[in-house]
């Protein structure tokens, strides 16, 4: 797909079909997302896919009750691996770095999903507590149900890029 | 230029041409960073565009003298927008949502480049004090200089996919 394709059909889905992800698509997606740039290369982040009905509502109620989360077939967790990049970036790489390297890797893991036909929600909002019972004990950074769309979204509303952007200073 | 192709292409390059980058085409780059989606559309960012060679010299020194900064023709600053997100997300917006958005917007910059022409580093190691005494009070999260490359720069290792992902736990 054309990449201005992919940016503009990037939108946030909440309705996904019960069709399975089959193996060679998670494994393109992971590709996709290896790809992602890291501070230092490290990759300071770990992705943990969840298939399991029983963990994806847990993950749901993890996530304040947002219960679309669990419709999805797969769910993606992104953590921070905070030690990983302290060992090369002290406190910097341990507060900074892991999180960006995680966020990153999930804008990747986004876009990658339109161009294999899927769709996501980056789900921000959960209980960091409550998740790592789930997955294990990283820092976890973003709930991301993956699946194929069941539903068409609108495009929501930006700010005026005169607003965002400064020039010199802000 | 097809997304994989973009994905593929995005490396970090640190030698620029002198070439400036004209005015629609860093328009064009700031409606697909603008794009990138944020913690309830609020896009908790803000983009300062430094061009003014003495700035972009002094972008350099804080960035612990990578020097190769000041030879881009535009540095880009991402910065988060903390009290916009605290706002709305309380103490998770202005610690976290915020560094997210602005890293999300800046994980588009650097694949929109790719889509121009250009080319970025993403640069995460500077002292934040003095880069807030050039650009102004907010949380800085990457200097990010952008303009035509000038090397042809070799992939860069990943870790192994297995190593990355995990299935249900940690």
């Amino acid at each position: 797909m054309e990449f201005l394709d992919v940016i503009h059909k990037r939108h946030s889905i909440r309705q996904f079909d019960s069709k399975e992800i089959d193996v060679k698509k998670l494994e393109s997606l992971l590709q996709i997302i290896s790809s992602a740039p890291s501070a230092g290369d490290l990759q300071s982040y770990e992705l943990v896919l969840v298939k399991d009905q029983s963990h994806r509502e847990a993950l749901a109620h993890a996530a304040l009750g947002q219960e679309f989360i669990h419709t999805a077939p797969v769910v993606l967790v992104f953590c921070a691996n905070a030690d990983r990049a302290k060992q090369k970036y002290g406190h910097r790489g341990e507060i900074l770095y892991s999180v960006q390297d995680a966020t990153i890797a999930a804008t990747y893991a986004q876009l990658a999903a339109v161009e294999l036909g899927l769709a996501t929600t980056w789900v921000g909002a959960f209980d960091e507590e409550y998740v790592r019972d789930i997955v294990g004990e990283l820092k976890p950074i973003c709930i991301m149900p993956i699946g194929y769309p069941a539903e068409k979204p609108e495009p929501t509303p930006r700010r005026p890029i005169k607003d965002i952007t400064h020039y010199e200073h802000l």
